[in-house]
């Protein structure tokens, strides 16, 4: 359970630099900066919490997340003061973050003895949802729907953690496999563009040729 | 209440169908439809459970409403790969969805005895922020606030199920007649544009009149 | 508790209020101000009681919340359609909304005796998610974000109700002061356009300049 606790501070960590850097290409102030990267760190298992009915939450029951968040975001304010972070930063983080709480979330699912299908989609919510929140916070379609082979990597790595253990392997030896199989995922996907079939081909379909007003 | 949980599986179905053509026009991958279906389809309910404290979900406790967004989503995945279908289509779908959840989230707030004001808002809750959760994260003003006549039939329809059967009608006629009002007002809305007076109408208060920066 | 429950009485009117004149602003008809306004007064309330797992949330157990913010936005809708209101009131009016939902908020995560970082959260997260949620269904970058010294005035707020109350002030007299100040310190911002360090100075981190395509 160690390396589930570790797995899962180095997320929050993460994935609040990824919200601080989001909050950058914003331009929000200290605060604000601070309000973003707590939201992206901690929504997505505050949701699971929520959604599973969990008292109290995770980061109210143990304040250390909370601190890591905002510290981890403070530090991100500071640094981006001095050091130019480019955009491609925030998407690694990012990534990163989505393998630790796509893999801590479905363990915590597990640890419910919920069915099957809730365990993948627990764990995907807790993946994904933090960078949702993020995202809709500075106005933008979310990165989920905007870069490929995001969804679908959280969905393999929560399968995994699943299958694997339902198959006998240790908690741990699966846990750090998915985590690493998110993460490589996503890096791929990252460095060389990968992607699935889009939904729709045809220009025909853009979003400027349906205008609401039809 | 056999036609009750019929009318929210077809619900269910129709809004992930709205949520998979909404990511169409976006040009969401596989995953990233399925998501937007996901939270579409099952994102009204999940709010009202949380805000009832109800628990577990709903489709925690009947794994069949997630299969039925999932499978409903993936269906128009592969439908739209090969038919064009128009955003009008998926207007239509939006007001099946909003009438049947309407209707269910009423029922469920009268099964639990709570004030006439509650039952009439978890109803509209219901019916209302599937549609709200989908356009958010599509990054665009929810339906609910660009289309008029659209919380009014949500209304009308939760005070309809609500007083009706304060009346003493039989649950199901409410409920088919409630389902059978918001659907019937809402496509009227649609096919002839109606409106209620809008906010404002002179062009004085318009947004591009008003930045922020004032 | 009674001061406590005014000042949140009036919170709701206001923000209330304001969540009319976002929405006039997007020109939204009738039941959309009421839907926006609902959302704007009570959404902070609702999300710390889920966070706290309170249960009947607070508008669900006193109906009065519920109708001082159906009502508060009618009249804002009914007065916008004769007398021009400016958008420069709804940013007063957010502020001393924020200010009355921070008090509230920090003071009912007192009254859960909750550790004092839980409690400074709970209260900003009080103050400024009924504004988040407002300007996300608008389709804007929440106020939060835009506007300077406003985390920061909900944060000051709310250390100064926790701290004030553990060094043995009255819970009145904290309250008070505490609405007073965050008042003042938005009012004086709005007025004067204060302002805290920005994250980042150099025009070379504009968004524009950091396309998503990279």
């Amino acid at each position: 359970m160690t390396v589930l606790y570790w797995i899962d501070l180095f997320g929050v960590a993460v994935f609040a630099m990824a919200g601080a850097i989001e909050a950058a290409r914003n331009r929000f102030d200290l605060f604000g900066v601070l309000v973003l990267a707590f939201v992206s760190a901690l929504g997505g298992g505050t949701l699971r919490d929520l959604l599973l009915d969990v008292t109290p939450l995770a980061w109210i029951g143990d304040l250390t997340l909370a601190y890591v968040a905002l510290i981890s975001g403070f530090a991100m304010f500071l640094l981006a003061k001095f050091v130019p972070v480019p955009f491609r930063i925030m998407l690694y983080a990012d990534a990163i973050g989505l393998a630790a709480f796509t893999v801590s979330g479905t363990q915590a699912a597990i640890a419910l003895e919920l069915p099957g299908l809730v365990v993948i989609m627990m764990g995907m919510a807790s993946g994904i949802f933090g960078g949702i929140l993020r995202d809709i916070m500075a106005n933008e379609i979310p990165l989920i729907f905007r870069r490929d082979v995001y969804a679908t990597a959280s969905l393999v790595g929560a399968m995994w953690v699943h299958f694997s253990q339902q198959l006998g392997l240790s908690t741990n030896v699966s846990i750090v496999v998915g985590f690493t199989l998110i993460t490589a995922i996503r890096f791929a996907a990252i460095k060389w563009h990968l992607s699935l079939p889009a939904f729709l081909n045809t220009t025909s379909y853009r979003k400027e040729n349906h205008p609401r007003e039809l």
